[in-house]
């Protein structure tokens, strides 16, 4: 000890950064570990959680049916009959949520989707009709589908399935209408109706005849290719959408339907980077589904947003959400749109960070900072900093600038709570007011205080079932 | 003096490594220096070329010029009449070569292409034929064309012609015909020939309708978009392949062909990811013959192999080929191939490096060491240390991973010869038997010769001048 004092002082300082500044104006040397507590109240349900004996196993299965999944396009198909959609029934984005408490994006495009299908005469009448209860909601998660932004889903429109060959499940999502003035953004323009009703006469039709006779198109494996071609698959699908129109367009030329038909929708597909963004959040799904409902499991399944509230999933606690005020994201603005011009966080494209995509493989897609903001090294530090709250590296989504190191993938409800790092999101920005469209791209984390709910139920679930 | 003997010695050593491993052997601490003597007997040479006071100005001259030029696509046609090219003559890769003096692959090709245009009845009579002086021989170089590996191009091969908006100049290319068992790579087996028929049939006379049809595509955009999709336009062609793809089949699929012929190029086309290689090639000719014959310039303007000799051609020393035997590639081999069965370097491709694309831009293509050997590490390396030999930064070919900076560009002889850093190539491999295809794909470099001879003449040239 008297040795010790004698020596220069060297701190090795934890927590929280106020300390070590204190310690270095006295000129001593200090040393920052990256330590921080659990987040606040968390203690006694993480000690339940972490001595739940069936949770190692638990989430071992929860990685291993969710990696065993591969994701094929199998059909394109009208919403109604493979969603039980009924004349003014509407899925959307997120956790369940009503007219009243809906964001601007979200009646936007809830107003559009009602015209487009003929319900409403027009979108005034469309907001009368829906806020006197004239239509049902239900988020697109519970009938085993997923929409981008307000991700309203009516029966009219047409739908990807996608399919695991192995059990048959499926998963469904809506076709991307490309970016800037869409209904998912809540842009509800008479350019808007009737380029969804175009997709609905010809796009969807032509898409259909194309996979039938092409057979299941492997959208796994275009998903582990496009992470080796600059893609995260959230904000940049560009490979991902190349690679599709190569393998549907020679069926496309052979459908019988008119050329011209053929040239426009190839001039559609291929000039809408975002379009893969519709295949690749379905493959996302139907790999999480996999892992649903496995008792002691802390394993996120699902991360949605619906412009009001972010609720997550976790596998151990069955269909429950667990919900928290939606945040704004940060990033960069289109044209004279700004920070004050953003809808809070909406969509349930985050089901990609869910599956290892998006945020947590941005190493593998640097260039996406020229859309969502950040430096080149914050993408690739994004990615390693998932390492921490995760289960598992992604065998088949492999980023090359890290050695082909896979993406980092399975949320632990547990390592979010103990290390308070938040999954990280990059995201679209829907501008706040309804049929203005999208406004922006950025970056947003859910709101910390899902997890602790989340980890709340599973302790409580551990408590009763052991 | 004394205080120096005194303290602990520290050596810095520039220069071969055993000087610095002989004073570590003593305990000493040394520090290297990168740095190594100019190639053996250039000194001469270096300091009046240095001194020529045209330098300068002509090597911003002719970077400024291959900076400036735009490559389009604006048409592709029969090789014959826009390569001034009679029954008999065939063009190849690299500088001039003689029947007697060809290696293995390029004597394949060149009796696959005798067969091809019906000249010869079969091989063996094609190279009888051959070897007593029927053919005619010529470099694509000074046709304004360029090859892949034995790059033969014959009267009834369709190429593709590019053009630069600003002066109408033009480059050419042969149509790329996929991998494995394929005439560049000296294969020449009946299904070789049968496909180039349908080359010559189908796909290059759809390609032209296309091409007329949409106008002008922009290479040099596709190239700018695919260094930030994981492709260095030598090896990894990929992302380029689907955006040709992406911008042309609209126009295919109304180009009154049948949909079972569009059907079938679509598959050809995006069956191959090395399909854009060949339009990738043009455009960096077109870039480097912009920079060419500028008195003074000391920059390379063509790397070229015809399988037996390497030769390069520098801006200030006009047509003249500075050439040295061919090295054999080290790198990864299919099959059953080792590196016994690789023929030394061959092939036109190299003009990708000598405009900062290739082994020049592998930090952009991390993925590529999957093919070509070595790690991600040395893929980034390769492109920072070419910096050392390179007059410029190319503006539009930005890496993300090295936070967008632009890959080098402009080989400057002088900084070769006075680093003794090579020019780094990526290169497929052929078998040097006739008649075998590709056996891999690897690393390569031109012999060191060649600079020391160009600095010769540029040394000879400004003493001749001034």
């Amino acid at each position: 000890m008297t040795e010790l004092l004698r020596r220069e002082p060297h701190v090795i300082a934890a927590g929280i950064e106020l300390l070590a500044q204190a310690v270095e104006r006295q000129d001593a040397r200090v040393s920052r570990v990256d330590w921080a507590p659990p987040m606040p109240g968390t203690e006694a349900d993480l000690v339940t959680v972490l001595a739940d004996p069936r949770r190692a196993r638990a989430n071992a299965d929860a990685v291993r049916r969710m990696l065993a999944v591969r994701a094929q396009l199998v059909d394109v198909t009208a919403a109604g009959p493979v969603l039980g959609l009924q004349a003014g029934e509407f899925l959307h984005a997120g956790p369940p949520i009503s007219w009243d408490r809906a964001s601007g994006p979200m009646r936007g495009a809830l107003m559009g989707a009602a015209v487009f299908e003929g319900i409403a005469p027009d979108t005034e009448a469309a907001a009368d009709m829906a806020a006197n209860g004239y239509f049902r909601l239900d988020p697109c998660h519970h009938r085993g589908a997923v929409g981008p932004m307000a991700g309203v889903i009516s029966p009219s429109m047409w739908v990807f399935v996608l399919e695991d060959p192995a059990d048959g499940r499926r998963a469904y999502c809506s076709l991307n209408e490309g970016l800037g003035k869409v209904l998912r953004y809540g842009a509800y323009s008479p350019d808007v109706i009737e380029r969804l009703r175009w997709m609905s006469a010809v796009l969807g039709p032509l898409l259909q005849a194309a996979v039938r006779r092409h057979g299941p198109v492997d959208i796994t494996s275009i998903l582990a290719a496009m992470v080796q071609m600059g893609d995260e698959a959230h904000n940049r699908n560009r490979a991902g959408t190349l690679m599709l129109l190569r393998d549907l367009l020679p069926s496309m030329a052979e459908s019988g339907f008119a050329a011209s038909e053929v040239a426009d929708a190839a001039r559609f597909i291929g000039g809408n980077d975002h379009f893969f963004l519709n295949l690749a959040m379905p493959a996302c799904k139907l790999a999480l589904d996999a892992a649903r409902d496995i008792p002691g499991s802390t394993m996120v399944v699902a991360m949605a947003r619906n412009g009001t509230d972010f609720g997550i999933q976790v596998s151990g606690t069955g269909d429950q959400w667990f919900t928290g005020p939606a945040l704004v994201p940060s990033g960069l603005f289109l044209g004279g749109y700004g920070p004050a011009d953003a809808n809070p966080d909406i969509g349930d494209s985050a089901i990609a960070e869910t599956a290892g995509l998006g945020g947590f493989a941005m190493a593998a897609a640097p260039a996406i900072v020229r859309l969502v903001g950040g430096t080149v090294a914050s993408a690739l530090a994004s990615t390693q900093r998932m390492r921490q709250i995760t289960l598992a590296e992604h065998p088949l989504l492999q980023v090359p600038a890290l050695d082909f190191r896979g993406t980092p993938v399975g949320i632990d409800t547990t390592l979010v709570v103990r290390t308070g790092i938040l999954p990280q999101i990059n995201t679209g920005m829907a501008g706040k007011v309804a049929g203005t469209g999208q406004v922006g791209a950025g970056l947003v984390t859910p709101p910390a205080e899902v997890f602790p709910a989340a980890l709340g139920a599973l302790a409580a679930a551990a408590l009763r079932d052991h």
